[in-house]
């Protein structure tokens, strides 16, 4: 028998003018709160050929100076049908009164990456401050990420990454549009 | 203007019987899948006291070896009601071939823990692996958790902390029951 359980009385927000209010510091980063949805391409020399993928992203937060974080992929075959689901991260961006971001991002990869940077106009650039990884999962040593509001409703991230013996270089790219 | 967005084409599963049909590795920990509401209380000798809490758990999975987790809790004043929120955590829980469990958890507070474990019966026990910290963090040196299904609706979990110069120790325990 399961028992009927009460609502969480702290549901987060997802828009900066809905409830609770946003926190002081989340000013810089309020642009990304919401739903995002897109394309994207990527690559790297030990995949077979480049990829197509759409992504969803979602920023949210409880009135505490944090967003939560979470993206899903899935992988796009050459008429763009969904193939299968690819990548996926869900963590913490935290931030800090100096305007600095510390990102807590991991995926079921094995990866748990954290990253610091900066939110400056409508860009926020992350790179790896450490990564810590699971035993069985692929060595990652460092990456890099620009996020970019070139609008209210489009978002642009551009994802650079150094790992299985390779040097920091392009991985993925994508453009996402707000959901309705 | 913002656009429709398909909905995801791979949505998770949170009940074994349900689609899609969960990856055979996960067999150690199907009893997990779903959503949990209970109780807990928690202490440290770094902090004012013991406190009581509430708190949701929600394992699902998209047909890949791997649980998705999230908790979400709030403290409870002395009268039962919700006081503000409080622990947050998400991650991924990766099952082996072998039957071991890799658990990715991060919280907002600036941790990023992998956890190693094995899923026994009808108990999960994990134990630091490797902790990364973001620069602001307060300093978490290793935790140890007990997961406990005392029967298919019933889920007990202990948690010990060795952090902030303190030895490894009680941190927080709580009783959750399957949400209808």
């Amino acid at each position: 028998m399961v028992d009927p359980a009460p609502e969480h009385p702290y549901p987060d927000g997802h828009r900066p003018d809905e409830a609770p209010a946003p926190h002081a510091l989340l000013e810089p980063v309020l642009g990304l709160l919401g739903s995002w949805y897109g394309r994207g391409e990527g690559g790297y020399p030990t995949l077979t050929g480049d990829f197509g993928y759409a992504q969803e992203l979602t920023f949210s937060h409880d009135g505490r100076p944090f967003l939560r974080y979470e993206a899903r992929a899935w992988l796009l075959d050459a008429d763009d049908a969904p193939l299968r689901p690819s990548a996926r991260e869900c963590g913490w961006w935290r931030l800090q009164p100096d305007g600095r971001v510390e990102a807590l991002i991991t995926q079921p990869t094995g990866i748990a990456e954290i990253m610091v940077g900066r939110a400056t106009g409508n860009t926020i650039d992350l790179s790896t401050h450490e990564v810590a990884l699971a035993p069985t999962a692929k060595k990652v040593n460092a990456t890099r990420r620009r996020y970019t509001l070139t609008d209210d409703d489009t978002l642009t991230f551009h994802h650079d990454l150094e790992a299985v013996g390779q040097p920091m270089q392009h991985h993925l790219s994508a453009r996402l549009r707000r959901r309705g």
